[in-house]
């Protein structure tokens, strides 16, 4: 029993090894044509995260229906993707220290249109430093419009960092950048549009302004200062997706396949599915997954190998040890990061088998 | 950057890529050799479970200070260390399907003592389908004393099932096994002192009764009735050990280091380590991982690459973009199952690199 396993196109998936996620192929390519035809209807330019997939093969189905490029977190991710032929790389992340730094550079040489985000002085000055004019780096400011991670809490603080990156020789300004709160497309607006009238004022150029995020990503046209959008978890989707409103449980392309291993009480199963497999991502949800086909039942407890149902007011004799169950996962992008390899499939019979290369890249 | 990377030995860990979670050596040592002591004093047979540092260099360690032999819970892991020359494997899991009962049987050739354990009629029927007379397979009476998880439910019926597997030609029955609640000793031992009875009466020998859990270890003598223990987690321990009273914050051997990135506001702090480093377990936890050297200072959001401190009262310019933090994370098995190598080191100094050969083994 190897890493990456002997599965075959044509087996159906009912025989795979469990537990094990699978993904709909015809599903996944619905999502990307419904979001890109949103983006086509709106005028914005689309920019898919390969967080959620983290294979080119994926990716470049993104890119055919009509993406600019890719959002990437990390560098060791930037570096899967650009070996894979990818030219148009954004990565959403203050680089920061020496051999971040280095890395990048090297990155830089090899990716025709890499840009990168800023938050502080601090990020812009290690990055001032590693670039020059022969060759500069696309630098776009990140700012806070509520999702309260990273990002300049201004809009005039997003105006001072973009003159910084504009007179650095090294680098270039590429614009400004979000990972914005879920529905606050307002906020984001009116941020967007006061640092941008700044922007405009100061006559500094603003090529790109980049919203994000997949929970209200057909909202993304109530900010209409911003003239990109990046997500990825539309390509899968998930439960908390469809809490959200995104999407429908025919949307969710990901299914982690699971066998019932033990059934001590009536009311309690066991499957091998734990949180090696699911993650133990909450996402503000109770309870590990969404079970379709058992509508009553709630994965209520975790550990690394084994998740506890409660069969709810229906328990009985089913489902019985040996028996599978299909699981929709909170937050599929995390549950991607877990496995060495992904299954696709059409109609229940299995197309590919990919190594997923972008997987544990943290750095 | 490759997913194995350019670290050597005599390298400062405060130099290393981050997020990166390091292991003291000295603090593994003791911890290792602190519990085999204590199960020595009370003549307790000791098995460590490998889910912790899924590691051969490890798991030989514990065998060298006087462990019996090794833990694992998949069938996928058992092979990686069977092929390491391990030759006491107990998989405590109920063995499902004909592909994993095929991989069970191919590994039962090569692992001189491989016992499994089985909670129902079901699992046992499809044990004793595999295996024959020839060559017998070991096989444990998992029960549930108190877990909430598989395992039979009362002393009756894991006598009853130890019958089914004593008259199967092809299987031997190899005793009983629990994972309990932490503090459940007293109803533990209830348990197995009944079975243990119910057996001596049936004349069924009964040659190993195994308890587990690193939280109440200390606690193991409480259960005179078992023979066996088995734990994981003691090796590394973690923020849940330690509020358990199983250890300190000096027994801790793993650190995530992290560097912050982003300094939005004077309260928050992002750090580089989101839940693709820390996992979102939060095992009872309202935050995700301690700061021994932040003390007023809690880790209140993840995301998959971005963590967010609220500094606390004391908030200020410390730490700035580009300082190190190190985390004590809450769960210290999950972690080492995102990276794909561990990091050793002592007193600060890089001993060893090695890659997680059993990471990510989910069959």
């Amino acid at each position: 029993m190897t890493r990456f396993p002997d599965i075959a196109p044509g087996q159906r998936i009912e025989t795979l090894p469990t537990p094990i996620p699978v993904i709909d192929e015809a599903v996944m390519q619905a999502n990307i044509e419904r979001v890109q035809a949103y983006m086509r209807q709106h005028g914005i330019a689309f920019r898919p995260h390969i967080k959620t997939h983290k294979l080119a093969s994926v990716a470049r189905r993104q890119l055919e229906a009509g993406a600019v490029g890719i959002n990437c977190q990390k560098i060791s991710e930037a570096r899967v993707f650009a070996d894979a032929g990818f030219a148009d790389i954004l990565i959403t992340y203050n680089i920061v220290g020496e051999g971040k730094l280095d890395a990048l550079k090297a990155l830089h040489a090899d990716v025709p249109r890499l840009s990168v985000t800023a938050d502080s002085a601090a990020t812009i000055e290690g990055l001032a430093n590693t670039f020059s004019a022969e060759r500069p780096l696309t630098v776009l400011v990140e700012c806070d419009t509520g999702g309260g991670r990273c990002g300049v809490q201004s809009p005039e603080d997003a105006v001072a960092l973009a003159k910084t990156i504009f007179q650095a020789p090294g680098l270039a300004f590429g614009g400004l950048m979000t990972y914005p709160a879920p529905r606050s497309e307002e906020r984001t607006e009116a941020f967007f549009a006061a640092a941008k009238g700044a922007l405009d004022g100061a006559g500094i150029p603003c090529p790109v302004i980049t919203n994000g995020g997949t929970p209200s990503l057909f909202s993304a046209h109530l900010v209409p200062t911003a003239t990109e959008h990046r997500a990825g978890t539309y390509v899968y989707n998930d439960r908390a997706m469809m809490r959200a409103g995104h999407c429908t449980l025919e949307d969710c392309a990901m299914r982690i396949l699971a066998t019932v291993v033990s059934r001590p009480t009536p009311e309690r199963a066991v499957i091998d599915a734990g949180s090696k497999a699911l993650t133990s991502d909450l996402l503000g949800f109770e309870d590990h997954g969404l079970l379709p086909d058992l509508p009553e039942a709630r994965i209520t407890g975790l550990s690394e190998e084994h998740g506890v149902i409660d069969l709810g007011p229906h328990a009985g004799d089913r489902p019985a040890v040996g028996d599978r169950v299909s699981i929709v996962p909170n937050h599929t992008c995390v549950v991607t990061n877990l496995f060495d390899f992904m299954v696709f499939h059409r109609d229940g019979v299995v197309t590919r088998v990919e190594p997923i290369l972008a997987r544990g890249q943290v750095w």
